[in-house]
Parts: C-alpha cells; structure tokens; sequence
C-alpha cells in the first residue's frame, strides 16, 4: 500500500522531503538603514491571499540582508523566469557583488529593481514572525511591475530548470 | 533598460505577477476535533529553517480544513511528483470526496498518509499567525516518511507541470 520508509532524523527528513519538492525562484531587494541596495534570492515567496493582495517569504536571521529588512518600510519582490538565471545565481552568491553590475535601477520608494524580472512586486513589510534562528515576513501587495512572460525559473535537486510538459 | 509595466492596482499586480511563477505541490492532511481525516492542496508549503527543521504554509481561513487547523496537534504534509497528479486535483477538489478512496492509511499520530505520494513530513503545528481572512502555519518537523523521487509535481500558469531541462 505505500512505499514509503520512515526516516525518524527530524533533519534529514526535511533534507529528503524538499530533495523532493520543486520551487519558484525570487529575488526580494529593498534598502538598509543608510539607504544602500540590499537583496537576496529566494525560493520561499508564495501567496498568502488575493484581497487584499498578501505574500510572504521566509528568511534566515543571520543573512546578509536580515538588518535591512527589520528596519525596511518597502522591499520589491522579483519573479524570475529562464532568461533571469544569472541574476538567480548572482543574488545566491557573495552579497558584497549583487549590486556592482548595472542591471538595475531606482524604482519606487528607491527600492532597487531588477528590469529584466518577469515581473516585480512592491510590497510595503507587514508583520515579521521570528522563530528559532529565521523568519516569516508577511507583505502586502502595494503595486506591480510587470514584464515578459519568460518561462518561470525552478529551483529543484540543488540545481536551477526550467518547466516541463503541461500535465491537465 | 526596462521592459516592465507599471500595474497600479495591487490585486491585478499580484495576479499577473503569480501567473508568471511556479510552485511545488503538496498535499497536506489532519484529523478534526471528531477524529475525521481533512486535508486539501497547498501551492505555499516551503522550507523555514534546517535545523532544527521547520516547514510553513499558507491557508484560507475559509477553507474547509480550517476548524481543523485550529485544533490539531499534528499535520502531515505530503510532497507530490508527476505520478500524483490525479491526488493534487482530488485534494482541491470537493472537500467531501477526498478521502473516499481506499489510497491513504492512519499513520503516525493517526495522520491520514497517503502511500502514494514522494515524501511525507510528520508535523507538530507550532505557531498560526491569522493575517486578514488568511493564516500561516509555522511547524517542527518531527519525522519523515520518504518514497520514490518521481519528478517534482508544479503548479504554473493554472494547470499542472511536470520539471524540464536542468539550466546549471
């Protein structure tokens, strides 16, 4: 009836379940207290209702960017798409290089925006929830950017793809 | 240097912008006060912390999981894969069809497991935070149940999808 077999390890159970699981990828930018791009990707934005328009995202209290958003009003959340795969990279790796290439500009409220997203949304920071060492933000939606409909980027078994076949 | 467009209406900003982003897809299942198996289809379920290991999820406080969600110790949050895909669009389904089929057993805790799925995280439910007519649910992870590493089920562009090509 099932194949399943027990893994009792708490942490290595998460570890085989999202080896499992597939993401979308986004990168979330806003700007610390002296008003210097900061940013990150990440693979935990999702929906958290329509009307009114609300997300949210998780986030790890000992990144790079944790400062900024404790403090932060506004953040600008990017969708990526295929063609956004080095940005993808970019904004996984050394932070102190996110922001030295000029692929992004000055959007509203001065957060910074990456123009070649399939879209951006600028969500004003709601409540943050802090459990152990990370943290669920809730935002809401204050309005949109939207581009291209590039197909999404995922993030699955360590590694960035691409969609796959329609199956319904 | 851009080729977004300003949407000015949050609603229709977070519309377009989710149309162009992919999820993973769980199943998640709990017993109500009465001891009867619910559960429904979530988009939001993703990683909050490795260790110690923590999950969360959005749901609609008008869901017919809800009551449930409120009482329940434990959950169980299956992950699918290609091979799931008639479990998916059953669990979103009417709410008094779900468990009528002879696909799940009692589990852990009494979980409703269903055999079929990729991996099963046994959850404690930890913190609930109600956010307008939505909520998200923080949980510890207490065990695993692992199966088959079918390709990672995804919801995109309103249907279902199996994985592409790998991009790196």
């Amino acid at each position: 009836m099932s194949q399943l077999e027990v893994e009792k390890d708490p942490i290595e159970a998460l570890r085989g379940t999202f080896r499992r699981h597939a993401s979308g990828v986004s990168v979330i930018t806003l700007l610390d207290g002296e008003g210097k791009p900061v940013g990150f990707t990440a693979t935990s934005m999702t929906s958290l209702g329509a009307n009114p328009p609300l997300a949210s995202f998780n986030v790890s209290r000992g990144s790079s960017s944790w400062a900024a958003i404790e403090s932060a009003e506004y953040a600008a959340i990017h969708t990526l798409g295929e063609k956004n795969l080095e940005l993808a990279q970019k904004m996984a790796a050394d932070h102190t290089k996110r922001f030295v290439e000029a692929d992004w500009y000055a959007g509203p409220y001065g957060l910074p925006i990456f123009g070649a997203a399939t879209a951006v949304l600028i969500v004003k920071i709601r409540e943050i929830h802090s459990v152990e060492s990370n943290a669920v933000v809730i935002v809401d939606v204050v309005e949109g950017l939207l581009g291209e409909t590039d197909p999404a980027l995922l993030y699955y078994q360590r590694g960035y793809m691409s969609p796959g076949k329609h199956l319904s």
